[in-house]
């Protein structure tokens, strides 16, 4: 340990952001305390420990703490039986990332509908919820990132598995109000994801960039087996230069879900993760 | 119970075969007895248990019973280390195919090479397996028919994972060598498998067509989740009109790994699926 470092000056941090999720064993002062302590400048948070802490108080701890809420995390689950209920979650998912004064609110769009088959019809009622949505949060500053996730979650989670179709469903809205999550665990399979990641990046809306590895085998519910940056198959040097070629110079967020590394020391994890990010360095 | 029905003769299984993973609790004289029993006229077989009980005596037992073999699964693994090995291997499966007279052998192509990055790559090397596999293959007339594997399973089991990619492994040869495999389970969340379908078809390439549902939460390893069909998500009787628009005739497979179905009765198991498969029909 050397001490307190100025955030992202020099330590090859300038862009890193930690997403809580990867030391989900923190609470949000400790999460804060390491930050300082380790020389990171940004967080992602999530919506149900920010809660359970007090969004005001959690806002005003990281911004005392100098660091940037660089997401939240989540809004979305348009699909949902109970529209009202979701539109009015969704706001509240609005008016929190407002709150912690950042810019941008994940989505997490939802998947089938109860007894549905049709993909291509969940798609459609999320880009009517988003429709719905985007003014709302265009008053309040805050971006809406449509984050596709791997084609193994289509079913129960997200109806959005490629880039592809997240730009499309972003298209009808400016691009500072609706965007697109480039994560490399979701897209990493896919061959088109190079050329999207230009698309999205000229289009401007390239609103959160998420580093994840891709390990096997996959865990039981495939929702935390997500790998440490270098353990798995991903080349991270390639898509961060994809991404920077694409012109985005924003923050790149480390979110891993992962049951053995939330079963160790958060601190630690939280270190080894600043070590790993450096080498994935184009 | 019915009695002994004539195979495929208006009782709505013309098409049907069963996978002997389904039911991979019926050792395979019973299997047969089963079919028989049931008006099955189609069986799918895997090297291991045919291996097992002999495959000279396998071939014979299926033919006595009246049963085609619509497929033999599989070869493949073309990215292994050993290359020698992995040929000899598939030279194997050709010749257990031909002696077991079924016309298609099912690939699974293989994974990412150990350590290795880079799935473009690796279906290169699939590639070139296959011009070294196509001549011998072709000599005995086996089909071989690359099956495109879920996004979820590219960085282990198989770097193939939609039908446009397999179609595009396949073009250099001719269509009676090489072709596809369209399997439900794998390509349902594919927004293009309905054109890639017709193109595959276009071109005589679908040299088998497989149905499965998708059922969440996965397992672990999510090799044994798939659903019985109708328990999940997919439009089957969709995909059954796609793959009937696309022109093909050929016999329909139902393959399930599932822990649930491998635990209960294999002759009920069966009896289950081919009411099932009825209620498929588009």
């Amino acid at each position: 340990m050397t001490g307190t470092r100025q955030p992202g000056t020099g330590n090859g941090l300038a862009r890193f952001s930690i997403n809580q999720m990867t030391v989900k064993q923190l609470p949000l002062p400790e999460l804060a305390a390491a930050c300082a302590e380790l020389g990171v400048g940004g967080v992602g948070l999530w919506r149900e420990p920010v809660q359970e802490y007090g969004v005001e108080k959690a806002s005003r701890l990281f911004a005392d703490a100098g660091l940037t809420v660089t997401s939240l995390c989540r809004g979305g689950f348009f699909t949902a039986a109970d529209h009202d209920a979701m539109l009015a979650d969704n706001r509240a998912a609005i008016d929190e990332a407002a709150a912690l004064r950042t810019d941008t609110l994940v989505l997490v769009s939802g998947g089938l509908p109860e007894g549905g088959q049709d993909l291509i019809e969940a798609r459609a009622r999320i880009g009517g919820a988003l429709a719905e949505l985007a003014p709302y949060a265009a008053e309040r500053g805050v971006r809406l990132a449509i984050e596709p996730l791997h084609p193994m979650y289509a079913a129960d989670r997200c109806a959005v598995s490629t880039l592809g179709q997240a730009l499309e469903l972003a298209a009808p809205f400016p691009a500072e109000v609706v965007g697109v999550v480039v994560d490399t665990y979701h897209l990493w399979w896919d061959e088109r994801v190079e050329q999207q990641i230009a698309d999205a990046g000229a289009a401007g809306r390239i609103h959160c960039f998420q580093l994840a590895d891709w390990v096997t085998p996959l865990p039981e519910g495939v929702l935390t087996g997500r790998g440490q940056l270098g353990d798995g198959c991903i080349d991270m040097a390639r898509f961060r230069r994809v991404v920077d070629a694409a012109g985005y110079t924003g923050p790149i967020e480390v979110e891993i879900f992962n049951e053995g590394m939330w079963a160790r020391d958060g601190f630690e994890i939280l270190r080894e993760t600043t070590e790993r990010f450096r080498a994935t360095a184009p």
